[in-house]
């Protein structure tokens, strides 16, 4: 194959499952999700706890839709924004099947869909798992501060979504297939603001979109949906001027994850959610369902991850950026298998 | 395929390379390495930045011992053990290939070899690279405390290598051949002593060893040698008594790359070398060309990985480990291709 070009995929969706927090579950998609507790702890004692505790009861939730059993599946790929993501592997551990740790920041969902889609096109397992969550207030104190604190948020902050979604694909036609993947390069524009990581994703964003475009031949009209995951209000508005400025008019295909899941004027989530929960539930909960029922014929999710550290900003370096792109598609129904 | 069944490869190593620290350039290997630096730095001001130069230089060093370029690479999977991996999206970012991060602790190169050689195999990718670091100082001060401090270290502890090792393989046979892999699933045996990860580890090694003798019906006498990466001496005294107890006997087969690494007496590094740069170095300096020469025939490698966080410790939490195994063979010569 020649460089840089997309990866065609022979994959379908058998069944996904999303958990979140109360907030997520008041929002405008609310009621898409599986499963949600008013308290955000899901009955553990940390707020890391209950972020690997979301991740097992996503999965087992996935399973238990598609009528498998968690023998059933034979590989998982999974990440968390958490240090040394531990959410994943606390969260996973119970299930008897090889692990794949991840990590791809907010792109984790988009990036263990790939290599799920990959194994599954090309047999090497029969049914893998793609999981990925976040927790605001495990996320809050790694990366800022804790809850308590109070701390004031600019307008281009976006908020930690606290979810988690999983996906399990196997080879062949279903009713949402993958289709295709364009995996991201690591783009670093210079910016440092960790308030604004918008800004820092979306020219991640136009690299695998333009590159997607340009590889297939394929134009965003032919797309119902175009969605980030999750570039906020801030980062899309850029990325359609960066879209426009190389002679894609995405029109109002584009939308993102971040700015679906919460009600911006009534829910103080500024510049919209974020976090590997974000995408992962809103994909798992409010997309699929549409991609399954045809009301969305064909759509991109474009992952993104802002890849720094705490310690790495302190330490004056910018915010290196990854996109990673899955061509969905509506496929057979029920009674065309 | 049956559940838990090993991944047949058909892929190769097309060239490897490391880069080290001083403790291991002084080590019994240490000429094995491609490069050291006397003073860590890597011409960097702090030790982060350190390792992701390593790994920079480690993957520049590869593509440069295979004559290649580096737009000839269309993949990279990588990961090291900092806080959100920034030792590879840092390091690795100047490559414009598409970015897979990856987070197994130290079977970080392990799990990197795994997909390049499922990716290869299948011919998804031409080539890939899987590319792995840890570094001494960078780990204390994340992990245990700054060095500057002089904490005492017990028996059990292992000393983590600063070091990186970077791979590049492609689809088909060549003079070292990735011949099958046998990705690992997660164990925690209630080991909560972060100073004993080889204790934690030891039973994810077994757990991924008899499930791959049992699935090939190979017996470990077939092999020149199994090295696990990085069990150290407590561990690999476990392994050796979990696996004759499961009915394997592995004689003086069994071997680390935390143990090869540095020399017991004279080092100061107690139960041996530890990080995801120990068995990436090791392995690319030291085993690689005994495979290549043919003076080793067949290997296993078995990545370990220890997968807790410091929070996770913190919070009562066992440590929870993974160990990703890849079977290497002295494929066919410069003249037989």
């Amino acid at each position: 194959m020649s460089k840089n070009e997309w990866i065609p995929l022979q994959a379908h969706i058998v069944s996904c499952a999303s958990v979140v927090g109360h907030r997520e579950h008041e929002g405008p998609i609310g009621q898409c999700f599986d499963m949600f507790d008013p308290t955000d702890r899901f009955g553990q004692k940390t707020w890391e706890r209950a972020e690997s505790e979301m991740q097992r009861r996503a999965l087992n939730l996935a399973l238990k839709k598609g009528g498998l059993r968690e023998d059933d599946l034979q590989a998982i790929f999974a990440g968390d924004l958490l240090n040394q993501c531990v959410g994943a592997a606390y969260g996973l551990m119970d299930f008897p099947a090889p692990y794949f740790g991840l990590y791809g920041a907010c792109s984790t969902a988009a990036e263990g869909l790939i290599l799920s889609g990959i194994c599954a096109t090309h047999r090497v397992y029969g049914l893998c798992a793609a999981v990925a969550s976040s927790h605001y207030c495990s996320a809050e104190r790694q990366y800022r501060t804790p809850v308590e604190y109070g701390g004031q948020r600019t307008p281009t902050a976006q908020w930690t979504v606290t979810g988690a979604g999983a996906y399990l694909v196997a080879s062949g036609r279903g009713e949402v297939e993958l289709v295709a993947a364009m995996p991201g390069k690591v783009v670093e524009k210079g910016i440092t603001d960790t308030s604004n990581m918008g800004a820092a994703m979306a020219p991640a964003a136009l690299d695998t979109l333009v590159r997607f475009f340009r590889a297939t031949g394929r134009e965003p009209q032919s797309f119902d949906l175009i969605a980030t995951g999750d570039l906020g209000y801030e980062g899309i508005s850029i990325l359609g001027d960066l879209l426009y400025a190389e002679g894609f008019d995405v029109g109002d295909r584009l939308n993102d994850c971040g700015m679906m899941i919460y009600q911006r004027k009534t829910q103080d989530t500024h510049a919209g959610g974020s976090g590997c929960g974000c995408s992962a539930s809103v994909m798992a909960g409010y997309l699929y369902p549409k991609l399954k029922s045809g009301e969305i014929r064909e759509m991109l999710l474009i992952g993104t991850g802002a890849m720094m550290s705490p310690d790495s900003i302190k330490q004056g370096q910018a915010i290196p950026a990854v996109a990673h792109l899955v061509h969905f598609r509506h496929g057979i129904g029920e009674g065309e298998k």
